[in-house]
């Protein structure tokens, strides 16, 4: 059964002075009016959040949503794939309509961050490592500066090739509303501030934010009937790499990533080739360009040549991160990967105002963990 | 797509000496075992956990798991419903089968527990519930206490027939070498034991308790291939209640029950008539009653006299809890539900030693919160 998105919606990203009960409730209200559906109609409610526990020492969110949004007797559930929960909320979504356990599923993604220290945030952050790397005191940033470091060097790559994943994201950023950062860094910037995990440096990683985004699903056949501007979910694949980060084999491929993106567009009849615009999930700088790489779209050690040469500008051949990404926009953990669906959304029904590309095909990668666990959605405009 | 358990598992419950990754490993590994299925032809892993966080500091711990039991690169994610995380598992199971997007899909659920304090794991527990009844020094007991009273002076129910649940469940549990209490009661035992919220005592509630268990779903074409003894998920379904309880119009009725149960009865073609055998959510033994009654074995204010007379007993019409229930086996929160499951799924097998009674037809309730939230599940062995 085809599955359909009929409407969209994000908060604000950034510090915002709201807990996690009603960020969620006000993407979930956004989205329902963005839809035109009422609560009622709404038969599943997912609710991607990683650690609304840990973070508030609120759980039951689900049951929460769905009291204030409503939507009672739906179904409702939390799902969690830590920085992927997003991704794995709109596989949860696709199933539910696709097996015929809904017809009307709503899924709002969020998390509530920046109350706490960044220590705290990255020490959360942290607990989803393998106990025998975390022991040694692994964080995820220091995995991502080592995996930098080995990519710079082996593929002689120029560290510039880093900065401009960030000035290109934080300029797509100034024209999204809802990005925690709206302003242009240039590439100096970026290679002077201060270093995090070397050769990382402030700029080569996202914030910790608070925010939420939503999306409503439906079958194909029901979308017709409410709506001339759908898209629709026509690949999704997910799968898990190895938990213990130092067993994979080559650091510089993201084996969920790769086998993902295989069965989304298996599922699709599509290949890179057909992408007219991506989200990838750009926590650190290096993961865009170990991303393009394992969808295809570059060869492997040879995705910097493409934010080198503008390709993935927003006026280059395959625009990448439109939003702004995790790098301007913004990383509250469970909302991340609904917001890159709400972005490739808004893209293909032609309502990303300034932002706005020419796309009738787009993907989006939502990574969990240091590549633990990867969902690769593919959407179509409808036609 | 018919959906069939063709393998199930569960790890001793009770006070275990073993962290969440390795009990969640060891029903996930008996479970391959038992359906005889090779673990890289698993394609989708859910971990059903409330609080592995909260609990233990660890999370990520749907990726450890697909690590620890060789399933890579098979897609893998934590379901959290709180206490009936276990059935929404199922539930997802289902639904990934019934999609197609999983031919072989692993279920495994669990808790870690008892390293904390009673007071500790209460206070994590009552994080479920509204922070506008939370803030008054609400926890589930207090409202199961509450709900007693009014249930027992309303419908004029004896205090005896609360004690006779505990009895029936904790002889039933007798005969299951995983449940954390083999022990038997006596009614005067459970109406002298001290007084937790009254007027329920002791042995009207659950323990705290450490376990897991597993259960393996793929197509009906499939498990006929692999295996002559199955079980087919026939109905399913799920449902929110308000999440703030006050809020409810009758405090005897629990609605999730009456939904879900509705949708899975639906879903099978069946009615409560034809259940042989059930698995009901007793976390305290009012609870019992309330479901008795919502899924439609009992008119309201009458499922007490099923207790006094027999009727739930093991060798009575409608069995109840064979396993032992939460209140003899243990209720590790994100495990009961899978448990319930792996109950019903050997009993239809013939597969339930000591508690085997004569089965066709099961049923299995999981109710989240303070019945916020309820799975239903209907199975049926394979014709």
């Amino acid at each position: 059964m085809g599955v359909a998105v009929i409407g969209a919606s994000m908060t604000k990203f950034g510090q915002r002075d709201a807990w996690i009960q009603e960020l969620l409730a006000q993407a979930g209200e956004e989205c329902l009016d963005d839809a035109g559906v009422t609560p009622t109609d709404v038969e599943h409610l997912y609710v991607s959040n990683m650690a609304s526990g840990e973070f508030e020492g609120q759980t039951g969110v689900m049951n929460a949503l769905a009291h204030d949004l409503g939507v009672l007797p739906a179904y409702s559930e939390r799902v969690d794939q830590t920085s992927s929960s997003g991704g794995a909320g709109i596989y949860e979504a696709w199933q539910s309509i696709a097996s015929g356990a809904s017809e009307m599923t709503l899924l709002v993604g969020g998390e509530k961050m920046t109350h706490k220290t960044t220590g705290e945030a990255t020490d959360i952050i942290a607990s989803i490592t393998h106990p025998a790397e975390y022991k040694h005191g692994v964080t995820l940033p220091s995995f991502a500066g080592m995996t930098a470091r080995h990519y710079l060097e082996r593929f002689e790559a120029p560290r510039e090739s880093l900065a401009r994943v960030a000035v290109k994201n934080h300029k797509n950023g100034v024209d999204n509303p809802n990005a925690q950062f709206q302003k242009e860094i240039t590439v100096e910037q970026a290679l002077d501030s201060p270093i995090i995990a070397d050769p990382l440096r402030l700029y080569d990683f996202c914030p910790i934010t608070d925010g939420s985004a939503a999306m409503m699903f439906t079958t194909e056949e029901r979308a017709k009937e409410i709506t001339d501007e759908y898209a629709v979910v026509s690949g999704i694949g997910g799968a898990t790499d190895t938990h213990v980060v130092h067993e994979r084999d080559d650091p510089t491929v993201m084996g969920g990533v790769v086998e993902s993106s295989k069965q989304a567009y298996e599922m699709a009849g599509l290949g890179p080739e057909d992408l007219d615009v991506a989200e990838l999930h750009d926590m650190f700088t290096i993961l865009e360009f170990l991303q393009l790489e394992g969808i295809g779209v570059a060869d492997q050690g040879t995705a910097w040549e493409l934010a080198m040469d503008g390709t993935t500008a927003k006026d280059g051949n395959l625009p990448i991160n439109t939003s702004g990404g995790l790098k301007s926009k913004g990383h509250p953990l469970g909302a991340s990967g609904v917001a890159q669906g709400v972005e490739i959304y808004e893209q293909l029904v032609g309502e990303a105002g300034p932002r706005q590309v020419d796309a009738e095909t787009a993907l989006a990668c939502n990574v969990g963990g240091f590549g633990n666990c990867v969902i690769t959605t593919i959407m179509e405009a409808a036609e």
